[in-house]
């Protein structure tokens, strides 16, 4: 494992990371800000996943986030969005293959070799974090658009391992927009019996906590109606009893403009039942 | 002029526009963020100047400055560092030509056609911004590195137009180091004796009026001791009186993320000054 950036960032470290992920068989980076409270004390990690066509530096770079770890006292761990490199499978496509690994475990060919995220993040990850920097075991997980996605799912299929879950822009129902319908048709084949596994949606009715999840989500986003549809996953939620809390926000776009205008509630969020305040 | 991108961000409008620049003869972008209170009554504007290789894109998406100034109701426009074009002289190196304009008005072949950035920046810019927008004429200047050197030139220069100067790791003395040396002599040509009008360390002597300036200079800079060397300014305002406040930030870097640890307090130092408290 070697450090391949490091910056002094709102008095702690931003730093990146390149490692051999047993889980998708290649070399991938990831970063991870260190508030400075960690030089006194492990302190607890955020997990935010970043959306199609991003790698581990979009979030660092744009979302603003590291004023409010330091202000919070938490970390931030932001990986890759896929397996990458030349011994890859990938697609001419923004949204299929490399850059597009929509956090599950790839059953089909020529994906299955590499494309298993849903291991690397739930497992791989956490497990080589703790191991390695000043932090706790007391973990959360939010995400932007295919990344909210990922951070529910996650969320919701595993319960006892995140205190908090929140999404900028998800899609809340990949089995029923077209890019989870692309993706999971490449990744897991053509019988959707499979998908529900990997799908937030479907998964509500599962879910064995009932973690309360923060949801911001743009009026103004151009994916709104086609990809995103959150009122699909409110409804199922309202349905349940299950507490999520979608906020629409007025003429905000799918950018990280729009992450980097809310993030700090998104921290206080986490931050709050990462230290059960 | 055509508007080429729009986002809310903290609750504001992040806009990029395109135009036909007159000292520049050719088109080029700059970025205009607007804070809420502009719907309601015209604000001051900040004008932040970008480093090498930088174009209106850096500033405004790495930053972090939207959420500061919808605190304070100003406006801040980044523009170009340079004219940009296939028409437009350019150079191999990162530091000459194309995103490398030193905020001068070149008069060397084959520089002098397009680059005019002096005379952009300080009159036609303003005047277009002023003309268009909800603000007032009360402007303020900030850059980093090329673009701090830009800001204690161009405000220096300039008395009266200019209610606040700062700078982020900027070139101070650029007569006195390679970036500017090697610039200043393809731009400006040889003979050192017009070099003197864009040296903001030579211009403190001529400052007709004393504007407090800021600097924020990281102590892990890779730059500092080659190209920056803000003790020089520090030297030569302290001989004349001029108040200038070096702030060295121990362990920060060159990069954005220096700029984006620091930038609130920038901001509220320019706000103070436009608005007279």
């Amino acid at each position: 494992m070697e450090r391949v950036e490091l910056h002094i960032a709102a008095g702690g470290r931003q730093e990146v990371w390149r490692h051999r992920a047993e889980a998708l068989d290649c070399e991938v980076n990831f970063a991870i800000y260190l508030p400075p409270q960690a030089d006194t004390a492990p302190v607890p990690v955020i997990y935010f996943l970043s959306g199609l066509t991003c790698n581990e530096q979009n979030f660092i770079t744009k979302a603003g986030a590291q004023a409010f770890a330091a202000q919070h006292g938490v970390a931030i761990v932001a990986p890759e969005t896929s397996p990458r490199g030349d011994g890859v499978a990938d697609d001419p496509a923004y949204d299929m293959g490399q850059g597009a690994g929509f956090y599950l475990n790839a059953t089909e060919a020529p994906w299955a070799a590499h494309f298993q995220m849903y291991d690397y993040i739930r497992a791989e990850l956490p497990a080589l974090i703790e191991a390695t920097f000043p932090v706790t075991d007391a973990r959360s997980i939010m995400g932007h658009s295919m990344g909210g996605h990922g951070a529910l799912v996650i969320g919701l299929r595993n319960p006892g391992r995140y205190k908090a879950i929140s999404a900028f822009s998800p899609i809340v129902a990949p089995t029923q927009v077209p890019w989870g319908e692309k993706a999971f048709t490449g990744y897991l084949g053509a019988d959707r019996s499979t998908w529900a596994a990997y799908d937030a949606t479907a998964l509500l009715a599962h879910a064995a906590e009932r973690l309360p999840i923060l949801i911001d989500q743009g009026s103004a986003d151009n994916f709104l109606e086609t990809q995103l549809k959150p009122e699909i996953f409110v409804a199922e939620a309202q349905r349940l009893g299950h507490p999520v809390e979608l906020r629409m926000q007025q003429g905000y776009d799918h950018s990280y403009y729009f992450i980097s205008s809310f993030i700090g509630d998104h921290i206080a969020h986490h931050a709050a039942a990462l230290k059960g305040t």
